[in-house]
C-alpha cells in the first residue's frame, strides 16, 4: 500500500522539455475531423462546422484529489481524462479534444510521466478523444494535473442547469455512493497497514467500489441513447460533488425546488454491503460521496413511461415549486431540508 | 522584498467553495457575441460561425514560475492570462475566452483571490476576452494557476511554425532581453536585502525592465497591423523561451536552416545597460531570456521594404536550406551554432 512508483527509472533532466514531449507525444495521432492541429504549435486548431464548442476544465492536486499511495498513475491518467469527459457529456455534448498540462517534481520519473499519459490516452481512445496540447512543467512539490477538455453538440442544443420546469422528472443514470465506499475502503487498508511491507490487502468482493473509485467512466452512452430516443433533458449535469450539492445546483439555476425519495435512489449492492460493514449511512454514502460521474437530468413528466422502462437510469423525484424547497422524502414520509456539500477541502 | 499578501484576511473557509466563486465571478459580464454561456455550468459554450478555434494552455507553479516575495498577486493574474493570449496571436488569432483554474493553499485569504482575479479581469478588458470557466481548489503547499485560452482565426489562416520558406525574412517585434533583465534585478534586490525590514529598493531608471517582467503584454496589435497591411507570416509564434529556442522550433517544424545577425538584434537601453552593470553578456540574455512575448515570424522576401518601414518590428535574419544550419552570425562576421535552452527548471 505504500506509494510505488515505476520500478525502472530514467530522469526528466536525460531527456530535457523537448526531449520528454517528443517521448509523450510524438507518436499521437488525430482522429478526429474537428482536429486540424495538434500538439506541436502555440495553439492546437479546432473545427467543428455548425456545431457549439464546449470547453470544460479540471485542476487535480497531489494529496488533495487523489493520493499517490494507492492511486496508479495509470488509472489516474485515465480518471483525470473521464472527469473532464464526463462534463462534456453534462452538456449534451460529445466530447472531442483534450488539452493536458502536468507538473512533476523530481521524484517522478520518465516512466512514471509515460504512465500517466497511458492512462490518458487509453481514456481519449475510448471515448474517441484527440489529445491536442498541453504543457510540461517541473513542480517544486506534488503531482499537478490540469486537464481542459473540448467538446461539439449542435447549435443551440446544449443542455444547461438552468431549463428545469415544475413537474419535471429527476432522473439519474448508474447507481451512487460506490465511488465513495470505494474511497474509504482504501483509506481504510491504507490506515491499517501503514508501513506494513509486502502487505496484499483483501479487496474481494468489493472489486466494483474500487473501480468506481479508481477508473470512473463518462456516461457518453446515456447521452447517445437519449439523442436515440428523442428526449432532450430540460436540465443536466453530472455526479462530481454528490447528488444533494448537484441537485441544488439545477434547483438554483432553474429557480424551483425539488423532492427526493430516499427510496428510490440507486445503490448498488457492495455500497450497501460496505456502509453496513463500517457501519456508514447508506443514504448519506449516496446523497454526498460524490465522484460518481452519472449524469443527474430532468426531463417533462409525458417521458416518465419510457423513462421508466429504461434499466440504465431511475426516476428519483421531482421538480417542484422555488417556495416548497429543496427536500429528500425519507422511507417513513418525513422530510428534510438537503444541504449542500461543496468542497470538503477548502473548509478545514 | 518580502511576501506580503493582502493586508485585510477574511479565511476562504467563511466563504466556502460555492460563495468564493460566487464573490470572484458573479458579477462577470460576457462582451464576445461568441461566448454563448459562461461560468456556472458543467462547461462554456462558444460559437465562433465560419472561424476556426485556437487553444492554449498554460501551467504557473508558486516557486517555478513565479515568486510572490516581489510578484504581487494582481500582476500574476494579468501576467498568467497574457502569456496564453500571447500564443493565440501568435496563431494570427483573436483571442476570446479564458478558463482559469487555481490551486489555493492556506495562507491565502478571500483578499488574496481576489487580487489574482483583478488582474486576470484587467487582461481580459484590455484584450477583449471572456472569463467563461474554471475550477477552484485547495492547494497543499503553494499556488497553482492553470489558464487555458480560446480564439478564433478565419478557416485555415492560422499561422503555424511549420510554413517558413527559403529566403523568408525573420523578423521579431519590440525587442528582446528587457523581461529576463527585470527578472535578474529583482533577484539581486531580493538577494541583498532578504530579510530586512521596511527596505525600499531603487528601482529608478529601471522602470520598465520590471515592467517587462511583472507585467508582459501580448503584441496583438502587431497581429492587427499585419491583417491591415495585407501581410500573412509563412511562421509565426511567440517568444517565450528565449529567440535561440524559438527560432530552432521554427527551423525544427519548418525544415529548415537560418541566420540571425547579431547586431540586428533589438534591445532596448535600460537592457543594455543593467547588462553592463551586472557585467552580464548582453547578446546571451537576448537570445536566451526569454519571456519577452515578442512576435517572432517569417515573411517573403519581397516584403523587406514594408516590414522595414514598420518601426515595431526588425528584420533580425533570414532563412537558409536546412543543411546550412540555424546560425548566429557575429558582428565581427563569425558563424555560432544556436543552441536550445529549453526548460531551464527541469535540468537541475
Amino acid at each position: 500500500m505504500t506509494e510505488e512508483l515505476h520500478p525502472q527509472r530514467t530522469e526528466i533532466s536525460q531527456y530535457g522539455e523537448f526531449g520528454l514531449i517528443d517521448f509523450l507525444t510524438g507518436k499521437i495521432e488525430l482522429k478526429n475531423a474537428s482536429s486540424k492541429v495538434g500538439i506541436g504549435d502555440d495553439a492546437a486548431v479546432i473545427n467543428y462546422g455548425d456545431c457549439d464548442t464546449l470547453v470544460t476544465t479540471d485542476l487535480l492536486l497531489e494529496g488533495i484529489h487523489f493520493d499517490l499511495s494507492y492511486v496508479p498513475l495509470k488509472h489516474l491518467g485515465y480518471k483525470a481524462a473521464v472527469v473532464n469527459i464526463s462534463d462534456i457529456c453534462a452538456m449534451n455534448g460529445r466530447p472531442r479534444q483534450l488539452v493536458v498540462s502536468i507538473g512533476l517534481s523530481k521524484r517522478f520519473s520518465v516512466e512514471d510521466v509515460a504512465e500517466i499519459y497511458q492512462g490518458l490516452q487509453a481514456a481519449c481512445d475510448y471515448y474517441g478523444v484527440d489529445l491536442v496540447g498541453g504543457d510540461t512543467s517541473s513542480s517544486l512539490t506534488g503531482l499537478v494535473l490540469s486537464l481542459t477538455c473540448l467538446g461539439e453538440v449542435e447549435k443551440g442544443k446544449a443542455v444547461l442547469r438552468s431549463g428545469a420546469k415544475q413537474h419535471d422528472l429527476i432522473c439519474v443514470s448508474g447507481n451512487l455512493g460506490a465511488a465513495y465506499m470505494g474511497l474509504q475502503l482504501l483509506e481504510r487498508e491504507k490506515r491499517v497497514f501503514q508501513g506494513e511491507k509486502d502487505f496484499n490487502p483483501d479487496f474481494e468482493g468489493k472489486e466494483y467500489l474500487l473501480e468506481r473509485q479508481l477508473r470512473p467512466e463518462a456516461r457518453k452512452d446515456i447521452v447517445e441513447k437519449l439523442a436515440e430516443m428523442g428526449i432532450v433533458p430540460t436540465a443536466m449535469m453530472d455526479v462530481s460533488d454528490g447528488l444533494s450539492s448537484d441537485i441544488l445546483h439545477i434547483c438554483k439555476q432553474s429557480r424551483c425546488g425539488c423532492r427526493i425519495y430516499e427510496d428510490k435512489l440507486p445503490i448498488d449492492y457492495q455500497t450497501a454491503a460496505l456502509c453496513e460493514e463500517m457501519n456508514m449511512n447508506l443514504t448519506t454514502a449516496a446523497l454526498n460521496g460524490g465522484e460518481d460521474y452519472e449524469l443527474l437530468f430532468t426531463v417533462p413528466l409525458s417521458e416518465h413511461e419510457r423513462i421508466d422502462e429504461w434499466k440504465d437510469v431511475r426516476i428519483i423525484g421531482y421538480i417542484c415549486p422555488p417556495e416548497e424547497g429543496a427536500k429528500l422524502v425519507s422511507r417513513d414520509g418525513n422530510e428534510f431540508d438537503i444541504i449542500a456539500q461543496g468542497w470538503k477541502h477548502l473548509q478545514d
